[in-house]
């Protein structure tokens, strides 16, 4: 007859002792396969137990398949392979730790301190006590209607846009909608990239193997004559403010770009990621509100303008491919939780959206003419020439050197300072790409620019 | 000289009106490529104007490129193709009504009444109230600490589970970590689906385009001959309580799939979706638990057990993949917000999670009595036969008929009842899948029985 010391099982169940034993006999041999338990009432004298305890140990044993039973038999054991049982210690993966730095400029940072967390936690507090059951029901799969109204409304009182908010989906950020775009679109199209452009475009799509094709940029955007030799049927553009180059590309190459989607049946993916952040006059009108054709999809997120960690996106479908959308991918549950969209929607449609960027704007204007001013006065200042367009967070600085880059980057390194070079962002090398630094200074306070100034002197001097 | 009436300018402002105007004489050809504009200076005066308010337009227009500069001889108009007007009515694009059905026993519902909503809005209330800006710090790419450790806690307590927190990978729900694991494992690996099974998942490999096999299944899980037949490097399952059937694989079989992993270096996703509602016992054991190789990938979600509209679940990567996706994936942004998983973190960290489930599991158990009851006392209850493992918000019934499944489901429809069938979730046919139904009883009330019993009474008449 089995037996087990009851006494030592810790804190666990009667049951569960019994269970853990019995199983444990089954996985070393000692309880060998076909053989049959003791029944449940005798098992249960003998071990001054109750028949109840008994049983559920054999209802559990049964239902992880290592005892089975035949009709008025009893219960026998199954065969199993005899395995000693698994060490209870974890692997260790101990994390890449992120360094600090004294200064990054390679890191595109929002400051964090200008949105207004309070207004967004008494929205949150809002949709929790009014209706908190709105956090558990169902959202349709392209997301909630309030937030699309919302969005469509944004789009056409501040952008001109005519979208119905039947054409939005919402999704958890830049980077899953690239991964549901290139679903939608045809897998084994080539899809055209900038170069030097935003390296997550190129990783989602090469992640995915889509073919993709890096096109290089001439003054005014996307070159059309290496965008039609590229064989590509999807353009994936920043025609508002180009990253890393800060390019804005005119009018006449709009509509140029256009009349290629137009005339080879081709698609373009407007990136408008930063759009909101310009200093100067009015947002650039998208290529989506000059579209005549519906060749374009429209995306933009609320990354630069919120925080990249509430991960909220959209994308704007042109009537054919909503269809195909509605056809092939709506079983695609929406990827942002109700909360967030419930209070994205009233953040949006009571106005706190609109002002919020409109004090981005201006601080980051007076921020964007210290930091320029203080290059401009710095101990390097002859040897740099800036292009910045008005708008964004970053610039680009062009450095009068006799090192190399990947010698910058190490003395900045040595002294605590993280830069990002131009050349990085570009898949295709050109030698017109060195000694230029990409400057992301959103996370640059005024106060910290003379410590900065004074590291990039180091790092700059010959 | 250009002559605009600044007083039909609505509510534009003076300089976006001048703007528009000149914009629309450029798109119209009234002025011309190459054309000069007056000076500032003198189109001020001409329609009495600030020179600051015909700097704006002429900037505006400069910056989306209608005209450029030349130094010292002032603004010209930029060749551009000659468009009217975009129409400002959007596509109109009605999105397809979901109906409304007096039973529906084809979706998989919680009960949202059982959430402790406000418990959840009280933690979240705690985030926001103490820790505002944590909506907004960056959280690590495979998701917030706390919340992988809460997990990690978790499955250690309750699922005897040995997981390092930095094996977790937090993402946006199943669907979203399909997608996650598809690139992580080798695209043209072939990965072998259960067959019936979920269709959500071969939705998504099949989108992907990456080769995907149905495998049939023996009474104990996936058919060990058919998957080494089918040449998958990866077996996608859920050996707990397989979706649809309710199958719970047995020790002997999760063994002999292990080997099958490891000596054919091939890899097991372990879906784990719903093994916490077990109604009697401990839960199934994971196979992860018992795997020495390092072959099982373990995923679950909150979505059975909170809400599939907090689209909340992860993954956890044994050491080699692990290693992989740092290598190559670790570009992706974490996928949920900040704030749900602080709340999440919390919520399980203090307990409530585990409370949660066991009045889950209470009160699943009696409405599943109450359900399987109401079917054996139904008008049609010699014609049935119920298989259900005491486990999940499903079982299946077998109807005795001569109707066929399509003919039932028609009748279904014409009384505003929604039936699912398991033929619909086999890719292969096979004729022992005929006139079994998948029922869904997670969203059926007690009261509503007597008229559910009533109606498929009606649908099951011969």
């Amino acid at each position: 007859m089995l037996t087990y010391s009851m006494d030592q099982r810790g804190n666990l169940s009667l049951y569960e002792y019994l269970y853990q034993c019995i199983r444990g006999d089954i996985l070393s041999g000692a309880l060998a396969a076909g053989e049959r338990l003791p029944s449940k009432r005798s098992l249960a004298e003998h071990l001054h137990l109750s028949v109840i305890t008994v049983e559920g140990a054999y209802q559990q044993l049964e239902a992880e398949g290592y005892v089975y039973t035949l009709p008025r038999r009893g219960f026998f054991v199954s065969p199993v392979e005899r395995t000693a049982p698994v060490p209870a210690t974890p692997p260790s993966a101990p994390e890449p730790e992120e360094r600090s730095w004294r200064l990054d400029l390679k890191r595109n940072q929002v400051d964090r301190s200008r949105f207004p967390v309070s207004t967004w936690a008494r929205l949150a507090r809002r949709v929790l006590s009014e209706d908190g059951e709105a956090l558990l029901r169902p959202v349709p799969h392209q997301g909630l209607p309030a937030l699309r109204r919302a969005i469509a409304d944004d789009l056409r009182d501040f952008r001109g846009m005519a979208v119905d908010p039947a054409q939005i989906l919402v999704g958890a950020g830049a980077e899953y909608l690239y991964l549901l775009l290139a679903q939608l679109l045809d897998r084994d199209a080539v899809i055209a990239v900038e170069d030097p452009g935003y390296p997550k475009i190129r990783q989602v799509y090469g992640s995915l193997g889509v073919p993709c094709r890096p096109v290089p940029l001439d003054s005014q955007g996307m070159d059309l004559a290496a965008l039609a030799a590229s064989g590509a049927a999807v353009a994936h553009l920043s025609p508002a403010h180009h990253y890393p180059t800060g390019l804005v590309t005119p009018i006449g190459r709009r509509q140029a770009l256009l009349r290629w989607a137009e005339t080879s049946g081709g698609y373009i993916i407007e990136d408008d990621y930063d759009s909101e952040l310009r200093f100067t006059g009015r947002p650039i009108p998208t290529l989506q509100s000059i579209d005549r054709g519906g060749r374009v999809l429209y995306m933009n997120t609320f990354s630069q303008t919120i925080s990249p960690s509430m991960r909220l996106g959209f994308v704007v479908l042109p009537p054919a491919l909503l269809a195909e959308y509605r056809r092939r991918l709506d079983f695609y549950a929406c990827t942002v939780p109700a909360l967030e969209q419930h209070v994205l929607a009233l953040f949006l449609s009571e106005g706190h959206y609109e002002r919020h960027l409109s004090r981005m704007r201006k601080e980051y204007r007076l921020r964007r003419d210290a930091v320029l001013e203080a290059f401009r006065s710095s101990s390097f200042a002859s040897r740099i020439t800036l292009s910045e367009q008005g708008a964004g967070l970053h610039f680009l600085l062009r450095l009068k050197t006799s090192r190399s880059d990947e010698d910058l980057r190490r003395r900045g390194e040595a002294l605590g300072v993280r830069l990002g070079f131009l050349s990085e962002y570009a898949a295709l090398p050109s030698p017109t790409y060195a000694h230029t630094l990409v400057v992301n200074y959103g996370g640059l306070e005024p106060a910290a620019l003379p410590e900065a100034m004074a590291l990039l002197g180091a790092v700059f001097a010959e």
